[in-house]
């Protein structure tokens, strides 16, 4: 990293800041830094006014695939990327960046790290929270049938995709932002056991209701027009 | 139906079995009936021995959209079609309802109305539940912070792709199949709480431990290998 002008680290996300202090020690004075780690407040708090030209970046995009066979052409083409630079942040380093995003055709995006740790817990982190329940379900009902394995269509694939994510990214991603993800379950918890309370009083016009606004909120969510 | 030599029945789980008692009143002594609904005890349970040319069925296939612009060619092709016949039906109709989806490329497996039941709850209803759930919290945060809307990435997409089913239709599921749909809430309550409880202790271990053993559970259903 000697003589970078720009040093990406894109390591697992407990690894950043470590790796980030280490790397500094090698590197000129006017290197910037970056990262894309699905979590920001941890990583932004370490760090401190420590490193003024580390600009924290997450690009969202991805699958639930890893290792060098999965990459892809274009994966950031179109596709959000946040930087949650903060007020020790190096303007001039933020502008290098977002640059550099913008240039493989990324949008980006800034907030605040509370604020992008808050959003990704409910839009991303959750959601793996969920699919890793699902799928313990079907291993658990496995045991007793093992039939029940082939039996899943198209909804139980796609609920679960990324239940098939790298398990130390995200252990690091869940403890990393524990708060947030507590909170998001706790919600979710909540939500079910509405809805389980709506099945259990055989409410067929309160499940209507709630089925219809969900897919209009899920259309919203897609067309992000807010 | 006067004529028809076979009456298949593809209206919403709810009217089935009226619509079927009320075909059988103007069809001749030879037809047989079927059904394509994702419920199969109530239905069984409602028909009695009423209809022993009665063969409930349940093509696992489709998508969240609905109405005649979805249609797709092949839908059913190489995709299970599970038949749920009982002692009372009559095994030449059980045949013929066979013949029909095999002809048209599904494989046919047979089980009771009881298991049907319990596995779908499992692999179809369920993944329901939790896919309405979630987006229910991105409903709930966008009333504080509607830029939320269009932030999820292809986890979020996937994950709650279903919560864009038909209303009437998962209302009627969710009701037909109330105690095994109640059963797999339960489920899926546990295992949320036991993945909460190892957040909130902060146990690495125990996370990675458990996402990689989903990881492999999932690669196993997907694969139908038991």
């Amino acid at each position: 990293v000697c003589g970078a002008d720009l040093i990406l680290l894109a390591t697992p996300p407990a690894t950043i800041v470590p790796t980030a202090l280490e790397a500094a020690k090698h590197a000129g004075p006017r290197a910037v830094f970056t990262d894309v780690g699905s979590v920001k407040g941890a990583i932004v708090s370490a760090l401190g006014g420590a490193l003024p030209r580390f600009v924290p970046a997450h690009p969202v995009a991805g699958t639930e695939k890893s290792g060098p066979a999965a990459a892809m052409r274009d994966l950031f083409r179109g596709r959000r990327c946040i930087l949650t630079p903060t007020a020790e942040t190096d303007p001039e380093a933020t502008a290098a960046v977002r640059e550099m995003w913008e240039a493989i055709g990324a949008n980006v995006v800034l907030m605040t790290p509370e604020l992008h740790d808050w959003v990704c817990a409910a839009v991303s982190h959750l959601p793996h929270a969920a699919a890793y329940a699902l799928t313990g379900i079907i291993g658990e009902l496995a045991e007793r049938w093992p039939e029940i394995y082939g039996l899943g269509a198209g909804g139980f694939t796609d609920t679960t995709r990324i239940a098939s994510s790298h398990p130390q990214m995200w252990r690091d991603i869940f403890l990393l932002n524990r708060q947030a993800v507590l909170d998001s379950l706790d919600g979710y918890l909540r939500h079910l056991s509405a809805l389980r309370a709506l099945v259990a009083a055989g409410d067929a016009a309160g499940l209507e209701a709630l089925f219809a606004r969900m897919r209009e909120v899920r259309a919203r969510a897609l067309q992000g027009t807010g």
